[in-house]
């Protein structure tokens, strides 16, 4: 049954005493489809699907001139009453990082190149064409080749989570975390945010540190006002960054997820409804909503689910196509194309549309959206 | 591995013969569990949990002076577009009954003992005792043996579904097929109901019997009207029973799901949340609404998934228990026993409250939501 063998990577001890795993647990794992063989962007790497023991999802092992490990960001976890779970969860203090709505990037450097990684531990031809243009990092990695910048690549020239953020455009990186290539172990608030701005690299917001025992009544505060300015939501941190940070979102990120999935129900809305829904709950509840406030959350929520459905389902009886269509910038056709066979390795089914005055148009088809939208309106049956 | 051997039952070439299956086939339903073993309320039969060929989950197979089946209710599929769905599905005639909002049972005569099954076969002791106080069967079941009456046990005192309806108060029972125990052949719909007027039996509403051109919009101003007076929806048929018939619910109807679902949000909602809302998608399109209507609806949908939410999270946060309280008739507790035992057969974790002036009080505890929403409200992270 098992043609292949293992990659010849895996089987380095080498990596087994880096990673802290027994070899018969890796090879094992790559049956299992945990790890995967990753040649691409002509590297010789593997690429972890699944978490595996403290290694993070994402992590990529690569075999360059010497052997390096890239671990994985790690998942932050959600809070959903904010006061019970500060006071659980922190010491003295929290810093509260502002959560941008984009997409989480690792770039660092390998072999003397720079390159960035999407969360899942791929190359993103666009991510990293850009993040060289955007970002001047010649210097830091010459002084710190053994980090990883993490941040979040937003604006709306972005394949993946187009949004607009004022102070951005098109496209713009903001870093959130420095950490150490193969443990992980993060810089300090400070100390981070000390180094970005020597290098003049931009570091998400800081929109304050509190003590633990007024944090969650600044927080609310702090997401009501992102929320109303269309903004996600905070990242909490421990100072020291020694323990775990947490995340919270606003009411408007929820709906305008929710907005986002619910215009290709059949493809995206199963996985976004309960979470976002729930989240709601305890949010509409610990921020102790006036009747007016609270009708105002269910409207918004209401029309956040029923009008993108709606759109969808005119938009297929009007022989449209349910799909996104991602913007991004390119020089030559080669480019694009090169993203959307990038696209095609997530599963993600694209197309190019067209390209012009530097910008090429990719459609990213929800395919069972379509059909079963276009058989309900030809009277199929549920 | 198979320690038990095939029920005798089972092993009988008859039931092969009757039900038109192999004995192989039937003794793999009973290995993979579509078939059971049932052995309650002085019944030796077996039970069919899910579909197998053309027999019906809920079907039961009786040993009694005779063998007999009792067909299992066949499944009644949605149409989420009238229009196209009615044009494509029926002929010449829709008729139109209510379809109101309760359990469905099926009562039949085995060896002179009226039994009322629920939808999964089950024989409800509740069921069973109130349909023979309610219902004066004797006659019709002399006269026609073979016949399976179905219909929706609706009303106040209900275990399953208690839902006000001003024209049955506290239990009622309302007829929609009458069909034959072994081929599930149903009367057509005017035989039906003459025959039910002859024996003093009760239908459902008859709400119109229209030509297939002119029935979609005439079914809109209906489902609106019960809607509006918060009735579920309506049952689409063949007046001669011959085509499958078709169901459609009120906005309403929907709303009420996702309240009931939503106060339960860790035991029920993720089942109930889709589905409800692409209902309400999709009959938002079809009903072309205004952008007054369409606001209406979005917010009745958010309200309907918020506020249960919220008003079980303050609940658990005063102590109680995220649980709903089910009422019923009895004579004594051993009635109240016999049912809460039936309950614990269908997997649904109850507890006697309390008797008085001859109800019995049943707590129906959702174990998941207490447990879940304790943690957040202790700052458990999601």
């Amino acid at each position: 049954m098992r043609e292949k063998n293992i990659p010849p990577l895996l089987a380095q001890e080498e990596i087994s005493k880096i990673l802290n795993i027994s070899s018969h647990k890796l090879e094992e794992a790559y049956w299992k489809g945990i790890i995967k063989n990753y040649q691409k962007h002509n590297l010789d790497a593997i690429q972890f699907r699944k978490g595996l023991g403290s290694v993070e999802s994402g992590t990529m092992v690569i075999n360059g001139e010497t052997i390096q490990v890239i671990r994985g960001f790690p998942k932050i976890r959600r809070t959903l009453m904010l006061k019970p779970a500060l006071k659980k969860h922190f010491l003295k203090e929290v810093a509260v990082e502002e959560k941008m709505n984009g997409y989480n990037v690792r770039i660092t450097q390998i072999d003397n190149n720079i390159i960035a990684f999407t969360r899942g531990g791929y190359i993103c031809p666009y991510t990293t064409r850009k993040a060289k243009e955007i970002l001047d990092l010649e210097d830091f990695f010459q002084k710190y080749p053994e980090m990883v910048i993490c941040g979040e690549m937003v604006g709306t020239l972005n394949p993946y989570v187009s949004h607009y953020y004022p102070e951005v455009g098109k496209l713009g990186f903001r870093i959130f975390d420095l950490r150490e290539k193969q443990t992980n172990i993060p810089l300090p608030v400070k100390e981070k945010r000390d180094l970005l701005r020597e290098y003049e690299l931009e570091p998400v917001r800081l929109l304050g540190v509190f003590p633990v025992d007024e944090a969650p009544e600044k927080i609310i505060e702090i997401v009501r006002d992102l929320g109303a300015n269309n903004r996600e939501g905070v990242v909490m941190k421990d100072p020291m960054m020694q323990l775990e940070p947490l995340k919270y979102t606003s009411s408007q990120a929820q709906a305008s997820e929710l907005e986002y999935a619910l215009g290709y129900p059949f493809d995206l809305a199963q996985a976004f409804l309960f979470s976002r829904i729930i989240r709601e709950g305890f949010q509409a509840y610990e921020m102790a909503e006036s009747t007016d406030e609270l009708s105002k959350r269910a409207l918004r929520m209401g029309e956040s689910i029923l009008y993108p459905m709606l759109e969808t389902i005119k938009g297929v009886e009007n022989g449209e196509v349910a799909a996104e269509d991602l913007v991004i910038e390119v020089e030559n056709q080669n480019e694009a194309e090169e993203f959307i066979r990038h696209l095609r390795d997530l599963k993600v089914m694209a197309t190019l549309v067209e390209i012009k005055d530097g910008k090429a148009v990719i459609r990213r088809i929800h395919q069972s959206t379509n059909d079963r939208v276009k058989n309900y309106l030809h009277g199929g049956l549920y």
